[in-house]
């Protein structure tokens, strides 16, 4: 995949009615004349490299074969991967707080600069499953196959506690105010990625990889290690502005708004769609995707079994493969039959 | 009951080896001679008043009835409700971490000095659940009645996650470490309160409590001032210090340290016990207390149905009325017979 950038000439106007300027998207493209097309929405704190992230879903010869599909995935507005956001101008708290639907605004520009007529296959999870439907809904004709991967139709009081945790945490760091540079509110950023994380897991997962190997330690230390190292791991690659933006954004997510509420919003998507859930997801749990599968026209749902709660789109791989070779044109019909069979499938 | 203090003439010696001189220990205590002794291990950021957050459960003419038995409550160490911890002194970040042995240390202690031979009930939920088991374990002759509420022999590293994911949060606030008075470090406790409110609901009750009245609002708002009114509702009351100590404490639990393993531990308990579990507790679910019963020789499991997570057990006090009528003494036999069979019982 190629990385190019996309500027928008005219002013683009927020959901907010705020106006930002030489809105500037960054995005990766395989591209393949006559091919079919796949879009990916990636999720909150990834880029717009999906082979970086989605490695066993997205490459030469992967399921979502670059080399052979027409496959793009934009970096998503106020994400600091190359998009626009708090970081560039820069206008740190100054940027618009966008909203999801923003971001597929923008996507939809992309799409129509790139001449892309319909896109056969939009697929993302979490805050890209967010994208996905409000993509089915607002740009009903495009999009022929919609999957929709551990999300909901409307943030959860539930998720947003969760999120205005994370930003207490971050404003709980004095420098965030500062906006000095992308270095500000560090210290915040880390306890913020520590509470998501949380939230992204599950009891069982945590109790089985952060065992505490030392029985007679006074006090644990093993979980707190490892709340230390991604909190930092992330603070290394991320600033606390974006990250401040994309919770907010989250918290903006409702199919519903000025639509005369969810359900008439999702009857309306013309998309095939797959809704999945994981079993495990306390974030946004499967009676969400349920819900969600019951009220598109055209939808199934399929279930993903993990013990790692919802980071099991990322890492629950296979199941999700079998999943898109069942639902997609992604893998011949024959592999398919095998697949469901639990046959082994030997690529040539 | 009338509210004291003791204050130990010796050195205390902690779990780490650490000395603590002048010991304070302030408690909440109802004399009646020859009476029954109810003894109450408080959770984590209340006080040695049960009457105050256990209302319906302790005062008089209530189930622990302070007109009738003798009802001992001390304030743990650590916490700011008047018993030693980094802001007596005040040493801050000086003062020792203690673990849960030690304030079981302290509370045995006090029953010394109070003349208490043995304790009839002894019951605690969360932090005070832990303080329980231990006191069971430290001290097998005195207890004879045990009731360990939504709590489990050993900090599992999801419960641990979220203490650091908190401590992260305080440490975010760089106040803290200035050690100044007991303001500092708000902002941080404020978040990290937050968190922890989190860990005590559930989904469903976040759901059902805030949910989002305005339909077509841009951004969740609800939720959010949620979590700042009960983060600002608690850094009015109590202090980053006394937090920071106690969720160290927490981190320390685990009854099978230097004993030979968890099994052994509970095997050597003497009391009968009432272990109670809270069927949407996300912190302590109940496969924890389950194993506690079944370790622990004379042992019944009892489940409190809830909406509202950990905090079920401040909250469904109906159900644990009818539970301790029905394990202990509390109410005549035939008053039991009634309530075990849904008749409603009328008191004179």
């Amino acid at each position: 995949m190629e990385k190019e950038e996309y500027i928008l000439g005219s002013p683009f106007e927020c959901e907010s009615g705020e106006i930002i300027e030489n809105l500037k998207i960054t995005y990766h493209i395989s591209r393949h004349e006559s091919s079919s097309v796949i879009w990916i929405c990636h999720a909150l704190t990834a880029n717009s490299d999906p082979s970086e992230w989605w490695p066993e879903l997205v490459g030469n010869g992967k399921p979502i074969d670059t080399g052979k599909y027409t496959v793009v995935c934009a970096n998503m507005l106020c994400s600091p991967y190359g998009s626009s956001g708090p970081l560039t101008g820069p206008s740190y708290l100054g940027f618009p707080k966008i909203t999801i639907r923003d971001m597929v605004k923008a996507e939809i520009l992309l799409k129509r600069h790139l001449g892309i007529k319909s896109i056969d296959i939009l697929i993302g999870g979490s805050i890209g499953g967010f994208q996905v439907l409000e993509w089915a809904i607002m740009d009903p004709d495009s999009i022929r196959h919609a999957v929709l991967i551990a999300c909901g139709a409307r943030v959860t009081p539930w998720a947003t506690a969760y999120n205005e945790a994370q930003r207490m945490a971050i404003e709980a760091d004095p420098t965030f105010f500062k906006q000095k540079d992308a270095g500000s509110g560090k210290e915040g950023l880390k306890a913020a990625r520590a509470i998501a994380l949380i939230s992204y897991r599950s009891y069982k997962g945590y109790n089985s990889t952060q065992h505490e190997d030392d029985e007679n330690a006074l006090f644990a230390r093993k979980a707190c290690s490892y709340e230390r190292h991604q909190g930092k791991k992330l603070s290394d690659r991320f600033d606390a502005y974006s990250y401040w933006y994309l919770t907010h954004a989250v918290d903006s997510h409702n199919a519903g708004r000025d639509r005369g509420g969810i359900q008439k919003a999702l009857n309306g998507i013309r998309a095939e769609c797959t809704v999945i859930g994981i079993d495990t997801d306390n974030l946004f749990p499967t009676e969400e995707q349920k819900a969600m599968a019951r009220h598109i026209p055209n939808a199934g749902y399929r279930e993903l079994h993990s013990d790692f709660g919802h980071d099991g789109f990322l890492l629950e791989y296979e199941q999700l493969i079998r999943i898109l070779e069942e639902r997609t044109f992604l893998r011949p019909a024959a592999h398919k039959h095998a697949a469901q069979n639990g046959i082994q499938i030997i690529n040539h």
